[in-house]
């Protein structure tokens, strides 16, 4: 399913810093129009660590020289204590309203509502919106905040007064298109980080000092991972042979973990036609975030495939199936393609074409706790290997309806799930209703080397494809029964979990991951039969942990160069082991070992061993 | 490139077979008149083998039945030596004949050509149009052939009289839509097969019976391989856990190959902006045979990547290169997309998404030679080590126009290929006229284990796309210099291969490639113990040839069935190595391994050598 990758880095965020940044928010625009009243307002939504307002200055342009004194400004009505008042007004009093202030932003977002009635337009974070109450009374009245003499269309929540927002900072400024579309205008998108406390503030501060060295998209070109060609496109990454090695190692290690857990691989096409998501259900729900596929010679209309779970379905329904066949698992290392905005990309962390480790289980109901047990030890090896902590958060549906699948199956497979959560030790939380409709599931938030938490690997469960697409094993009775499936990706996404792991290792890959392993570095070319014997050392070693048949990745820098700009070429690419080789070494039978941790000399007869067991 | 990549099986035939077949067609045409004096024609080409006509006669339905009066008549036109006879007519004259004659088809044809001038329309064989001459003079007059009362537009070349026409036999008879568009009327298309005698047809009838026994498409299904799912659509396989092993296992064969041969592995996403086909040329000339990709929430135009030279040209320039970097090797086992017709696809043989095992050397001129060397010797140890036997086709250009790159460089790079290939001591012919205007090129041609020729290998030269990408290199005096391309599939596409290796084999694969390559069965459950025993040595087996690391994918059946029905199951599963196990194996510390070649007892601390060299 979409949800059951959905790879995006969404924090845990409490409800009241949730209203502080979304105030936050409103005091920066406040300000905004205080220093420049013409200022009209686009949308201002809460994101990760803190908050934005879209602006349009027309002419004007804000820089970071003008951060001080929109703080300045930010900080007076901070002071002044304002309270955040709510009112209402009809709908059409309300444009008139955006009329009167010149606001055509407002305006159009007005009409739109005014048009769709209850349902909120797509694009735009519904708390921006003015919607008086959920559900169906929306179309009559928009509520307001003001603050001073600011007013805004605004659904809310927000915090008593201004002064109680916490700390905060602006952070960045930059273009951003009106509602995402590269034909509307391009407003100034105001950046700004908010935190409950200055401490807080402080630490994410430093954490963002820390993380700006480690910018995966800095080391991507550094070491030589990725290019990004304006020919192709924006968020499709090409992997030079470096960065091919890396996602290569990462996919295979996660298939070699998964077979060694019952999984076999399958191979599905990356287009399918459209009728294959008119049955899972996904066309009518995601329809308008796929690429579309003409065919010119045929009238067949294709999608690409965002997901993999329908071609899977289709797959096991190839073969009659008994109760002694159960559970199947089958796993995918597929590339899927996702219509993101254009704006949205950047890196790895966002892309177009995200490469899952997809992994599907047809599960009798009563298999579920052991086959999440499967996927819990799975993901806990590999995240302890890349030296990350985890914890998961566990989703619930609750009474409301729109939940497909029996009661009585929910509350079992909940069940079941945080059985298997709490056998592996996991810290944990619980949400209700957050499942998605179709099954609960858990979540794993990974925590890098500098404190930044991540989300990586998700479990789902899904009721609702089996049902769909008619999917059935024979029971011992000899009935037809329904399977329940199992959604696992445990990197997620190749390329957002490369982003995560080069900024957690800061390019300083483990020895098994790293594209270039060793690199020999010769002092003088007196030694060149000796770098002859090193290699045929070096060719036998194949490490075995955590990849199995990992044969090793080394070059040789035998160049007229001197030995200090050879170290310092080879530090800079990160190389794990460097072999210092001078006439010495040779005639001692050894060489000097260089890595993050110092340098030692090691006997050529011991070299081998001491890479497996680096 | 398109072309670098073509994976039809297209035989070489003589220019008098051609004619033979085409006379053929004009002939089935005249008998089928004279059954069905209604009848109206569409098209009548020569193809693989032998000849169709596609023919409209409403209602009336053809069927195998009616084979024997069609052939009886044509035997009768054969028999009465009708000579050939051409003659021209102004266009507008030949659409009133085909209006007075009730030829709609033609009519349709004889308008396209009017409307196209010189333009023949892309979708029919040149061949069967009646252009009077080659290029400008086309529009004015269109060629007919005349034979008995019978009168066909066409260009020719036919033999003098129909008694001059070989063997022939009528094959079947199929649906096909008018120009291969679903929304045209469907005609019936009736394909013959011919040769220049009775000998050569029967061997290849022969042949055709054989091949039926080994229809991958029949073995594909008994053998677990692969689905075609309605719903995912035709032409876009989906392959089960077995089909994937025999790709991975043949793509793993092919990436250790040619890393070996120092390619490094590059990544590239399956669509692209379709700027970078616009640079390429390859928007101009295929761009309506591309599957157009439309983002939903972007202005981009994306299509999917038929090919991967244009991607692999974007990793070569994401770099600074020097002479001394030279040659840049990349592969990349990727799936491309081609919108192939529906009529046309059918298995594995002619899909709509293809894996190919794709190369590209970037190289100085100076290196071409080596570098085809490089290849043909990786390619003759893949297909030795399938079995088959090898010959290759050398395509020069001729003095015409329309090749691009200079006449030396083309001189120069056609006589390294026929060095190369002399040196490897290959059968060769040589072909002026049928390199692609890019580059010259050798095809590889295997022979299967029936005696049928595939085309598999391509190794192209291409001297347009660096100049278009602006691609260089630094070369020894510091000046930017322009490095030749090569592109090369081994494999070809995965699909198309395995079609061609399951019919080869007949789906008994040789045991390193085999999904399930050992199967243990068991007596009775009195054997359980002996069996864990057995599974720790089959455990320890890591096959290294012809792929490294390939550990032994094997089964137990320990069902409580009898032995024999165990061993049908197996022996209709094709597995290679049956390992009986009973009581009296388990004292004397043996295990009974049936394979093809029959039966024999070997010791349990044998076993695992016995599996090294089978």
């Amino acid at each position: 399913m979409v949800e059951a990758i959905a790879c995006y880095n969404h924090q845990y965020m409490s409800e009241n810093l949730h209203a502080m940044r979304h105030s936050l928010a409103h005091i920066t625009a406040s300000a905004v129009k205080r220093l420049w009243p013409e200022a009209k307002f686009g949308v201002g939504p809460v994101v990760e660590n803190g908050f934005y307002y879209d602006i349009d200055l027309g002419q004007q342009k804000i820089s970071e020289a003008d951060f001080k004194r929109i703080e300045k400004e930010m900080r007076t009505i901070i002071n002044q204590g304002q309270p955040f008042e709510r009112f209402e007004m009809p709908i059409d009093q309300a444009i008139s309203w955006a009329q009167e202030n010149q606001q055509p932003y407002k305006e159009e977002l007005l009409n739109d509502l005014k048009r769709a009635g209850t349902t909120v337009a797509k694009d735009l974070d519904s708390d921006e919106l003015g919607l008086a109450a959920d559900g169906e009374s929306a179309l009559e009245s928009v509520s307001f905040y003001k603050n001073g003499d600011f007013v805004d269309l605004c659904r809310g929540p927000h915090v008593e007064k201004t002064s109680e927002v916490g700390a905060f900072k602006l952070l960045r400024v930059a273009g951003a298109y009106w509602r995402g579309k590269e034909t509307n205008p391009q407003m100034q998108r105001l950046y700004g980080v908010a935190f409950e406390n200055q401490t807080d503030l402080d630490a994410y501060l430093v954490q963002l000092e820390e993380g700006k060295a480690r910018d995966h998209r800095k080391l991507g070109r550094e070491l030589d991972l990725y290019t990004v060609s304006p020919l192709v496109g924006p968020g499709l990454p090409l992997f030079t042979p470096r960065g091919t090695v890396l996602r290569d190692i990462m996919s295979t290690y996660s298939n070699q973990l998964r077979q060694r857990y019952g999984f076999q691989k399958v191979w599905t096409p990356h287009i399918t036609k459209k009728e294959l998501y008119e049955t899972s259900g996904h066309w009518a729900k995601f329809g308008d975030e796929l690429f579309l596929v003409k065919s010119q010679e045929t009238s067949d209309d294709f999608a690409l495939k965002p997901m993999n779970c329908p071609h899977h379905t289709q797959i096991y329904a190839s073969s009659p199936r008994s109760y002694r066949d159960m559970p199947v698992r089958f796993l995918e290392t597929t590339t899927d393609y996702r219509d993101e905005k254009t704006g949205e990309l950047g890196g790895l962390n966002r892309v177009r074409s995200l490469t899952q480790d997809d992994s599907h289980v047809f599960a009798r109901p009563d298999q579920i706790e052991a086959e999440i047990n499967n996927l819990l030890i799975a993901a806990r090896e590999l995240y302890e290997r890349i030296g990350m902590s985890l914890r998961v958060r566990l989703s619930y549906r609750d009474d409301s309806e729109g939940y497909l699948g029996g009661m009585a199956l929910w509350e079992t497979a909940q069940a079941q799930l945080k059985v298997a959560v709490e056998g592996n030790g996991l810290d944990f939380l619980e949400e209700t209703g957050e499942a998605a409709f179709y099954g609960p599931k858990v979540d794993f938030m990974a925590t890098d080397a500098i404190g930044r938490e991540h989300q990586v690997a998700t479990i789902q469960l899904d009721f609702v494809q089996p049902q769909r697409f008619g999917l059935s094993y024979t029971d011992q009775e000899g009935n037809a029964a329904q399977p329940v499936m199992i959604h696992c990706a445990l990197l997620g996404s190749i390329e957002r979990f490369l982003s995560v792991f080069i900024e957690h290792t800061a390019g300083w890959f483990p020895l098994w991951a790293a594209p270039e392993q060793v690199r020999i570095l010769t002092i003088n070319d007196t030694v060149d039969d000796y770098v002859t014997d090193i290699r045929k050392v070096l060719d036998d070693v194949v490490l075995m942990q955590p990849v199995r048949y990992n044969e090793l990745r080394y070059t040789v820098d035998d160049r007229h160069e001197s030995l200090g700009k050879k170290i310092r070429e080879a530090a800079g690419m990160k190389i794990p082991v460097q072999l210092i080789v001078g006439p010495r070494d040779r005639e001692a039978g050894e060489v000097s070992v260089r890595t993050q941790a110092g340098e030692e000399k090691v006997a050529l007869t011991a070299l081998a061993e001491y890479l497996h067991n680096l």
